[in-house]
């Protein structure tokens, strides 16, 4: 199993709560599209404001191959550009287990 | 509980391998000594490299109490200590599921 983590920290000049509102709606409206994800939600920091990151998206996947078929998907290609215009920063890991 | 990862990018003077090694060996050294560690594990970055971050702790914490007397713990400050001087890049972020 792969495990996904992206985390972002947030344009200070856009609302909070509605741009995580809005990635949440982008990414989670994928299950179900995309039908390599095993397991995705998106989660709100909730310690160490301005030293954490502000958001990030906890998925799963079967393996590399379902994680490349998630990332190349036309559905999370827009998604994410639109993500790429709230943010700041991004941070990704994957790792097998 | 709450769920814990900091990801790092490595100093790329150093040997990747040896600095991965030495962050698991300070971090799960922590367990049993730091008592409110629920779990912890650190992974290596498996997808994208150059793009995603290379390595992370995983942990969790029955609660945000647990997780600052993580984050004081003298056994913890000195093993951050350490890691601050393999990485040139640090993303934390703290959820509650």
């Amino acid at each position: 199993m792969i495990h996904h983590v992206v985390s972002w920290t947030l344009r200070e000049d856009l609302d909070r709560s509605a741009s995580i509102d809005r990635i949440r709606e982008l990414l989670t409206g994928l299950v179900g599209t995309v039908e390599a994800i095993r397991s995705l939600e998106v989660v709100e920091n909730v310690a160490y404001p301005g030293k954490n990151q502000d958001v990030a998206v906890v998925a799963t996947f079967d393996d590399l191959v379902g994680l490349d078929a998630y990332q190349v998907h036309p559905d999370h290609q827009a998604a994410a550009a639109e993500i790429r215009g709230l943010v700041t920063s991004r941070a990704a890991i994957d790792w097998e287990r």
